[in-house]
């Protein structure tokens, strides 16, 4: 069989987070958050359950060693992609190891084949399509014009939130708090420059500006079952809330009265009712979702009290995947690498163990 | 922030099939195949619930662009690793583009950070693991010595199973059968050498040799809905029977008469109830589950008509995946990879798209 063995490949495409950043930076880091936003909003007001297909998001919890999860996130557009992210979240990564609490990383595989063709670092771009998706309903539940945006909890998750945001409105003024007091201080450090001066207020002295904003992001660590990291009193007519942060059974960020004086839109109401805000709520006490609120098919919301209960979405993800992935094929970036290369014969299970001409699988054998 | 930037690594191990092929080499591939056997055996055999978690396998179905599915298998040893193996299976593979019809990777996750350690080829590990799998309840189930072994369908799975049954049992006659003949001929070839001539039957005169085997192994990609593959009559009082196609809802490859004829054994009872052969069952028509018989929870098994319902078990998955990562890191083979490469700063999420010394974010911004 020697002679006429050939492998026929099947390729994966890696893409890490050199790559991505090579991609942002030819983008643009404003036109490639631009282009994300855009994308969510027609793509996502456009959703047809017909065509994507999903599995609510499941995994393992865990203790030991210490507490944390690996989840998974899968969707699929139907005839085309399956898309996997895969998350791990150590809450004690940064203090403990200087990691990141998020490490995130999206597989693709062709329904042509069943074969994995994509494997893209996820940390980042669950970072970016969060701020995305953020910026995508702020845009309909805000009126027009420059905004007062506050920030509680200033981490890994403020920064996409912020930038995203000022891409489709003025921030004309950003008050932000964290537990950390130099995460907080360092928080201006880390976003784009030229979005706003940042006012830093010590985790006391935040609830009294609540009142005086436009918008509202909230993406903390809070421990499951703690306090509320801010209250919402007085808020303006309008005041819009990005609840980022609560994402795990038991995890919550609002306190329930809050939640229940607002208009509260669930990103995948299934998923907000088991581990979002929306876990302290009643299905029948639900806003409209992300979808009905992208698609315009409510309205008048820029004057309404809203609360987005972000958990984060597989077609979020399947989205920014292949956004990203379609840059590093343009531009030639990612590592081919052949993971899975088969073998010429398919039903030639041993084949690639044959080094030597003869193909002889008895050389192989231990003595 | 440009001076003291350094890069954190969480590194990948990607194993591919040449590595696959190397440490196979290295070990020897019957001393491979012995160990796989030993250590599925062991570990089985002493598998604990309470330390073990696990998620029965879904995926996608889908019948466009062809029929096919991308499926995930995730376990966990409770405090030390995850391991999702993700399946894609196309029957048309090998027909219309010469590729295997299963395509597989595993990956492993720590459950100290929640990264992504290793990514290894698993379609060769899939095929391993089964023969293994087969071989360790075949020994439980079939008198010391000698035997007749017959196999239906003559593809990628038949050469494991051959194999690894012949590593716990001398094999003194090999008849098999296939729909498609020259794949039953070229299964000679496929095999490695010394094990037994092969006998080549039709798929017709195949029934008639049933009455004279002491194991029977069964993979074939039937489609669903189709009449069993092979019928069970007359069988010696001690036929063990390795059912190993049946993974799909539909999809069998036994008569349920012959099936209630035998004791069934599950490898994972919830599993085989809805895409084994044990979907034609009852819960309570099967016999001991796979631990049980590997645990020697039961005897006299040598002397019985038994079908071992191999769906394929996430734990063998990992068993076998963290045996190659461990020969992997032995030998110095595979590739480490910063796929998920982390800022040193973990809250700063766009520090990796600073590549100038002054780290000023406002330059990647578009004009």
């Amino acid at each position: 069989m020697g002679e006429n063995t050939q492998d026929v490949s099947v390729s994966t495409l890696l893409i890490d987070v050199g790559d991505l950043a090579s991609i942002v930076q030819r983008v643009g880091l404003d036109a490639f958050m631009d282009e994300l936003i855009a994308q969510l909003q027609s793509q996502i007001a456009a959703f047809d359950p017909a065509r994507v297909s999903e599995h609510i998001r499941t995994g393992f919890n865990y203790s030991t060693p210490e507490t944390g999860l690996v989840e998974w996130m899968p969707a699929m557009v139907n005839g085309d992609v399956v898309s996997v992210k895969t998350v791990g979240y150590h809450p004690n990564n940064p203090a403990a190891r200087n990691i990141p609490s998020v490490l995130a990383t999206t597989a693709l595989y062709s329904t042509e084949t069943g074969a994995l063709v994509g494997l893209t670092e996820a940390t980042l771009l669950t970072a970016l399509r969060t701020g995305a998706a953020s910026a995508a309903v702020t845009a309909h539940c805000v009126p027009e014009g420059p905004i007062a945006l506050g920030v509680v909890g200033c981490g890994a998750q403020a920064v996409t939130q912020i930038h995203a945001i000022s891409r489709i409105r003025p921030i004309e003024r950003l008050v932000v708090t964290d537990v950390l007091a130099h995460v907080a201080h360092s928080l201006a450090e880390r976003i784009p420059s030229g979005i706003a001066d940042v006012e830093v207020r010590g985790p006391g002295e935040f609830d009294s500006v609540v009142s005086e904003l436009d918008v509202l992001c909230i993406a903390t660590s809070t421990p499951t079952g703690s306090e509320p990291v801010v209250r919402i009193e007085n808020p303006r007519p309008h005041l819009h809330v990005n609840a980022v942060g609560a994402d795990f059974p038991g995890k919550t960020e609002l306190h329930i009265d809050d939640l229940r004086r607002a208009t509260v839109i669930p990103d995948v109401v299934d998923q907000c009712l088991v581990e979002g805000e929306s876990q302290q709520l009643e299905r029948d006490e639900l806003g409209p979702s992300m979808v009905e609120v992208l698609g315009s098919k409510v309205s008048g919301f820029a004057q309404r009290h809203t609360i987005f209960d972000s958990t984060g979405w597989s077609y979020e993800d399947l989205v920014v995947a292949r956004m990203v992935v379609g840059y590093a094929q343009k531009f030639g970036l990612g590592t081919s690498v052949h993971l899975q290369r088969t073998p010429a014969d398919p039903y030639d299970t041993y084949e690639s163990l044959r080094t030597n001409s003869a193909g002889e699988l008895s050389q192989l054998r231990s003595a």
